[in-house]
Parts: C-alpha cells; structure tokens; sequence
C-alpha cells in the first residue's frame, strides 16, 4: 500500500478529564504522553514526530512547551487547531507521516484548559448572531427540531442519549462524570435550547490525550496483535454556488470515502465512537455513517441499539456528554477507547469481541472519520 | 520512492508585503492563493487539502475563513502553528499527504497581520527574562559577539549582509522596503542591541503567501519542467541531559538529512534561502549548511559571496530584511522565491541557471530545511 504498509496505534493514554485547576497543559500533556508511551513499550526517544493539538490555549509554542517537558530530543513538533477535531486531525497528519516512510513513530498529544463557563462560539459573522448561531446548543437545537419534524424524533429520544452516556462513563476512571442519570433527570435539569436541557450538553473540560503511532514494521516489533488505523478522511461543509441550498454536511461524504479505502461497510463496524457534543449530534451521526437508516436513530437508541450490549455500541466511554471534552484533546480519547475496546482492555464496558471500529469526530471547521481494526 | 513518486511545487503567490491595515487576513490569503493557482494552472476545485499558517491570528478556525474565501468544496483544512516557520512546515505537512497517496493536490497559505510595533517574545520562561532574552535582538546580538570572539567577526561583515540585502529587494515588486542602503546607513542607524543595528533587524509585516504542491503524476500533466521538493527535515534543538552543555541548533544536522535524502552535498547548491531575521542569522546559517567554512561567513559575505553573482547567492529576494517577515508567510514565499530562480522568472534578480535551491527557516520551536531541484 506504501513504502511503510499500514499504520499502527501503538499507545494510547490520558490524564483525567475534568476541572484540573492546579495543573497546567505542560503538565497535563506529560502525563497523557507518558501514559501512552508506557502502553506502546517505548520511550520518548523513540518518538520521531510530534503534534500537538490545542484550541483554547493559542499562545505560541504550546506544542514545544508541551513535547520539551518530555525531553528536548530534536524532533519536529507541529501545532494544530481544528476546533473540537483537533486532536483525531492531528492524528491524521502523523499518519500521513508514517505511510509517506518519513517517519517510524509519531505521537500526538492533545491539551486542553477550559476551566469553568466557556461559552463555544460557533462562529464570527455578524448573521449568524442574528440568527440565534452564537453559540453550539442552538445550533443542535434547531437541527434536532428539524429530525423531529422529517422524522418523528422525540424528545426522549434524544435524552435516552445522555442516560446511556452517563451509564457507561460510570465505568471510566477518566471520565468527568461518573454519576448515573434517569431519564426524568435529563428531561427535568434545565432547558438550554429546546429540546436540549443540561444534562444533554456536554461540559467544559480540563484533559490531554496522547497517541503513538507506528508503520507496521515498528508495531509488530512491539505487539504480535497491533491496532491498525485502516483508514482515514477529513473535510469541510460542501457549498455548491451552481445548486444554492442548505450546504451538506461532510459525515456522509467522509464515510463513504473511509468505507471504501477500508474496504468496509457499514454492516462491518463493530462499535462507534462520534461527537456527540450534543444528544442529538449521537443521533445525527450514527444515521449519516450509514449505521442506522435515515430517521431511524431515535427508536434505535431508545431500544438500547447503542447500548455497549446493543447491536451498535456508540461511545462506550462515555462520550463528549459524561467523559467530558476538552477540546483539542477529544480526539486522541475517541481513539483511546476504540483501541482499548480492539484490543479487549476495556473492562466493564467491553464490547464482546469487537474487530471493526468507526470514529466521527466534528468540529467547527471540519470532520474526520477514521476506521481501526485489530 | 512512494506511492505517488516525486513531489512537486507546481504553483506559488504572494500578496506584496507590508502594512496593509485595510485588509483582513482572508482577502490576504485569497489574493496569494488565487496568485498561486494562476501561477500552477489550476482551479481551487482542482486543490484537494489545505494547510494554513499563522501566528499572531490565533483565532479558531482561520484557516477555514481563508480557505471558504476561495470556496466550499469540502475539502480538510488545518491550522498550522510553528512561529515563524509555520508555513514551511505547512508544506512539509502538505508533501508528506502526497508522498503518501492520499492526495495529488495540496495548497498552503500563510498569513499574518502584525501591525506596527509588535515585539517578537523569545520566550516565557522567567530566566530568559533575567538574562535579557526576551526579544529576538538580544539574543541574535549574544551570538553574533560569539562570533565575532571566536571567528574575528566584524560588525561590518553583519552589516553587509542587510546592504545586499536592500539591494536584492529593490528588484522585487512584492517587497516591503525596495531602498537601497549604503554600508554607513546600515551601520549608523540606530543601536538596537550591539551590534545589530535597527537596518539590521527584519520589520513586522502584513502578508500572505501561498504554494500550490501536487504529485509528480499531475504535475507534469501541468508543466513540462516541474520544481521538484527533492526532500525535507525539520527539527528542535537537542539538548541530552547525560551531556550538559550547550544545547545544539537544529540546522546542521537537518541539512546533513536533507544532503543525504536528497543524494546532494553543499557544493550542489545553487542558491539558498535563510531566515536572516536579524543580520547575524544568515551568516551562521550559510555557516551551519556546510555552504561556506564555519566562520568563514562573515569575510564570504564581505567578498560579495552571497551576492545574486556571487558563488553562493543567498536571499536574492531580499530576505525577511528587506522583503518583511510576516511571519505565518515567510516560509511560503521563501519557497516562492526559489521556485522563480529554478524556473528561470526571477527577472532582475535572476540566478544564472540554478539547478538546487536550499532553503532554511527558522522559528521558536522549530527549524526547517528543504531542497528544491529542477
């Protein structure tokens, strides 16, 4: 396939998501990375790519900072921003890296410090204010009022989202939340943008994620059953000036690219991890990845189709919803738990033997999709 | 060599550098890149990924706004972040998608808006501070009175280099500062931090450029006479804690890796592109790529070496001194220039019949190297 043949996730770690006031990214990033180096077998000297991913944390530098604390070994170290997909983007280009032969083994870190009440700004023109657009839970709101509309959606639904979210994440010692929801718990907490309430929001987060990769050759000199990254796409909404309308989004697009590089379908992916910053985008996503037929995500989810004993296991971690989402390190931790769930390490949430797994990741900007396999 | 061959630089633009307080980085960044696409006979629709480089807009999702200028074709864009060598390593990035098959067509843009009177910080950490490293003059300064204790160095030698410099960019349209200076104005102006004077300092600039990459494949089906980005190594500086002592610059072992990749050696070098920031920095870097003798820059330089006629023409464009330094574009129209020279449309300026083209630049937190050939 290349001069390096496949890419391998070697190691994957994170700090723990949550408030970290007394901890900086520096330390944070150290912690993901060691983590994850400690799970590949290797040190960091091993490491001849880094990139670092961040949103939040702009200043110049925060990569050099991040990658210094773990030894000044010379190598390159790139910043990225991709918003929400940050760090699976990053993610993306190591693999690149690798398949091109530059390099053997790269590691992404992912960092971030929200702190408490950031507001996510879902974009900067003046119409989009207008519109009620500034911030993402509106946004979800009126896509999710739209899938109730084609599609008789309900609000139960889309709470059934979060319920199962919060069962899992009891069984994360890295995620944010760990508390089991009822339903009338999430329908009840307050409403944010209907029918969006608290509890089907994501929080604000503190956390890193690492992941090393590795060419094929390297991996299998350190596992007899890597995990490989099979595939990968990325893109941006598609706006046709010839054919004005609503713009499509880039899931769809980006599944079918994955699917086909892949060599998969649908009918071949064992558990799922998306970006589910809100209930609905769960939802949304499993419908646009071709997991569910269109309109039907809602009975499926509300059936425990997306439960971790289901026949579509979607965010087994907990998600955005309950593990949290600091920003620029989400990425690296939906990978994190697609490996530990190949590689069968996941504990109590484990699904039962799975090969295949499926990753969306959306941010403002772009979407990535990336398919593993053991 | 890889799936998809050589990779080739088939296009590139600018936005003339300087202050141009009435336009926003996204009518900076489409002028370059619709410059750069003309240049390779290309539409946007034809470019597959983007990459975009900034420094001081640190915004979330600029690269996004640059690129939606130009269209919504869906394609990945990411926000790249090494300071002043952001955009290089941006290339670096789009080269590695293309060696690796993923795409046949890459653009990056750099851009930046600096403003008047922003200091360039060096860097956060308070002992720099204590040690009046918390500009760049300060520290190009400390170096160059090493060099000049350890190499007989002459704050002239220094000088020359900002009066080639001036002259060079008298020839180039898209320049920031087309005045020729006299060797007693550079050295009269004012002291900044000895003995770089202030024409010996490279001014905060507004700009954007932009290079179009694609496969060796679709490159010849543009041109018959490709430049090709023969290879590419970036890197931090080392520092081995079992060896205590000065940490070593990245650039000399960078160069051997881009040498020995590229099967060249310095004497194949036809002309070359160094980040002289401040005057002192292009005469340790032709130093640190083997193209003169370690201190031997500085009489080179005096002697006309580096002159557009000379035996090694550095900066024939005027280099970050003359041709301004916005920082997120340097690295891009550092390619640009020598993408001109290989093609033979460097007009005034024009290097005799140049095979090889190296190019360096520098930044907080990185360095890159790369060879060009036609």
């Amino acid at each position: 396939m290349s001069r390096n043949g496949r890419v391998a996730v070697v190691g994957a770690g994170l700090h723990p998501f949550g408030h970290v006031p007394d901890k900086g990214v520096e330390e944070l990033g150290r912690q993901a990375a060691l983590d994850a180096l400690a799970d590949a077998g290797l040190s960091y000297r091993d490491v001849q790519a880094g990139f670092l991913a961040r949103v939040t944390q702009l200043g110049i530098g925060v990569g050099q900072r991040v990658f210094g604390e773990l030894g000044l070994t010379g190598i390159p170290v790139t910043n990225i921003e991709l918003a929400c997909a940050s760090s699976s983007r990053g993610v993306m280009l190591a693999a690149e890296a690798i398949r091109a032969g530059s390099v053997d083994v790269a590691m992404v870190i992912g960092v971030e410090k929200m702190g408490r009440g950031m507001l996510q700004p879902a974009g900067e023109r003046s119409y989009q204010a207008v519109l009620g657009l500034t911030i993402m839970p509106g946004i979800y709101a009126m896509m999710a009022r739209r899938h109730m509309h084609l599609h008789g959606t309900k609000p139960e639904h889309f709470a059934q989202v979060s319920v199962k979210s919060h069962r899992n994440a009891v069984h994360n010692s890295c995620a944010q939340y760990r508390v089991a929801l009822t339903l009338e718990e999430v329908l009840n907490s307050r409403m944010i943008a209907d029918p969006i309430t608290l509890y089907q929001c994501c929080p604000t987060s503190d956390g890193a994620s690492a992941i090393v990769l590795a060419s094929e050759r390297r991996a299998r000199q350190l596992t007899t059953s890597p995990v490989f990254l099979t595939a990968w796409a990325g893109g941006t909404p598609v706006f046709d000036p010839d054919e004005p309308g609503l713009s499509e989004g880039p899931t769809p697009l980006l599944a079918r690219k994955v699917y086909d590089a892949a060599g998969l379908g649908p009918e071949d992916v064992d558990l799922c991890q998306v970006h589910d910053a809100f209930t609905p985008g769960e939802i949304f996503t499993i419908e646009e990845l071709g997991l569910v037929p269109a309109g039907e995500g809602g009975p499926f989810v509300w059936e425990g189709g997306t439960e971790i004993s289901g026949r579509m296991p979607v965010n087994t971690d907990g998600g955005l919803l309950s593990r949290g989402h600091p920003m620029g390190a989400t990425g690296g931790a939906m990978i994190a738990e697609i490996v530990r769930q190949l590689r069968g390490q996941a504990g109590p949430r484990q699904v039962a033997n799975p090969n295949v797994g499926l990753l969306q990741n959306a941010g403002i900007g772009g979407v990535n999709v990336m398919a593993f396999h053991r």
